[in-house]
């Protein structure tokens, strides 16, 4: 089968019309037209096979998890996805394979009403590249560099589920030390496969918070692009982290702890935001059925060193790098 | 090197301010203000190792050609190129060709005054993949849908170059049967590893031409396209094509026949124009010194019949599946 006959069986499925695409697939460009009052978001994500997924990964889990990356980054300035495309280099030509992972990857998508507008498939290791396109008011957009002096830190959901649930696939010695439930194994796993990009969150939060990004490289590292950013400290608290019953249940607290410092992949948003807005984000996390932790607080940030992220634990300082938070 | 440091290092050196860009590189999305009475003309082209390009490439060139096949397919859309985004997967940190790379990427964008606004850089086998932005007037870009019976088809500059000049590379036998001019050589290999996007002309032919594509897999297979799209037969004549001298004197002209009506990688532009634009087109191939070369003729379809594209040779039909066209 030949590259176009592939594109047709499996990528025109998704045929929605969309008002704001002039001509998609099937010609040298894409024609958008792109909104008039708004700005558009553009964001890039590679999965490589090996690096960012395990060659045995499910294929509905992978076409939700690189559609997921991109949209989250969008969620992440506050932006409304509108379409996405698609570079797929496959080493070979498998239809079941490449079924599921349409499904999945059409299945989110659908989610948010975001369209396929082209690609390009090439033959080669298992990579797959996506760009996807948001619009979002330029004033409001949630950036990383405008955190505030003052501004509380929440994350969204529970954080360092995705790590466990790579552990669960990964780490022969995963609950070894202790008796797991299916439950929680299925939970983790979940977690890890099939992130949720917090696009209703990023766009209620447009005008209520100053910065936010998503997790994507662990809690810690990814609120130091803050911090650098935005030239201001912070200061986050362990006994605050939202840790899910079936993490610490899987893992214990020590390890969970850990993973929501530092693991990955979760997906979820860090943003902050002025004190003045505790009420409002208790509504909107009631809203949306999400929860919404304070966790920490920006602080001012001294000429000299580097802005950094401090993690207190029972108010000392932790030292990430001894207690075997080797990730950093 | 981290991530983070290598893009600042090789990918942050093109930083003139471009008005259209709010916000770019170092925050989960780049922020665009796009044209407002045009469309947003968007592609994407994934280079992979082995496949696309031989793994001993100058980088420069890759660079150069990375870009070079994304800005043709918005010159094959009349579109003017305004971003680019890059995600480039890496087996390995290789400072000097980073540096190369880079150069010839960026040499390339600066030429159309076209800005990278962002990316990803990931480990795993040698890959790139672009996406470019144009803008255009939707209702004037040139789709490959719109050819009308009794059009002139033509092709820019030289074609079959690019294959002659793969060939150099990688057949042993290249220039076995006769004696070819080092000048020949350079001339080929050059057309090979720097394909220059037509873009002025592409710009030129809005209005001008009713369809339009580049040639990347071959002028046979990319003309049946507009075929297709536009529901007409092509006819094209061999003694039109045109042919560099160098090309001529290295392979011989049966040779070179066979390159230009199936050797992909030429980048130049095949469009079709109606008879009246003929004096119009010789201008634009006046003003821009870069022939455009009449081949032949968009013939209405039966029903029933496959549209498609019949090359005749003094008259009479080729078969391209013998007389050692065997690219088909």
């Amino acid at each position: 089968m030949n590259e176009f006959a592939l594109i047709k069986q499996y990528f025109h499925q998704q045929s929605t019309p969309d008002k704001g695409v002039i001509l998609d697939k099937g010609d040298d460009c894409a024609l958008l037209s792109p909104p008039i009052h708004q700005s558009l978001a553009v964001t890039t994500d590679t999965l490589v096979s090996g690096r960012h997924f395990l060659p045995e990964i499910d294929p509905f889990a992978l076409g939700h998890r690189v559609l997921a990356t991109n949209l989250s980054d969008l969620a992440a300035m506050g932006a409304n996805p509108k379409w996405f495309n698609l570079a797929l280099t496959l080493p070979n030509f498998d239809a079941d394979w490449l079924k599921a992972f349409s499904q999945g990857l059409f299945n989110l998508a659908s989610q948010f009403q975001c369209h396929l507008i082209g690609g390009d498939t090439t033959k080669g290791p298992l990579s797959i590249t996506i760009s996807a396109f948001g619009e979002v008011e330029a004033s409001k957009a949630l950036t990383r560099c405008a955190a505030q002096v003052g501004d509380d830190i929440y994350v969204s959901g529970t954080i360092g589920d995705a790590a466990a649930g790579l552990a669960a696939y990964t780490d022969k010695n995963f609950a070894a030390q202790r008796i797991v439930s299916e439950q929680s194994v299925m939970f983790l796993k979940q977690r890890f496969d099939l992130p949720q990009p917090r696009v209703s969150l990023g766009k209620k939060l447009l005008g209520i918070a100053n910065a936010a990004l998503d997790i994507s490289d662990g809690l810690v590292a990814d609120l130091n692009h803050i911090c650098q950013r935005s030239e201001l400290n912070a200061v986050i608290h362990c006994e605050s982290l939202p840790l899910a019953q079936h993490h610490k249940d899987a893992v214990g607290f020590e390890q969970a702890l850990v993973n929501a410092l530092s693991g990955g992949d979760d997906y979820e948003l860090c943003f902050t935001a002025p004190k003045a807005q505790r009420q409002t984000i208790k509504n909107i996390a009631n809203d949306l059925h999400l929860p919404l932790t304070l966790i920490g607080e920006m602080l001012e940030c001294a000429e000299g060193p580097q802005p950094t992220c401090s993690v207190l634990n029972k108010g000392r300082v932790q030292n990430l790098a001894k207690h075997g938070f080797q990730h950093f």
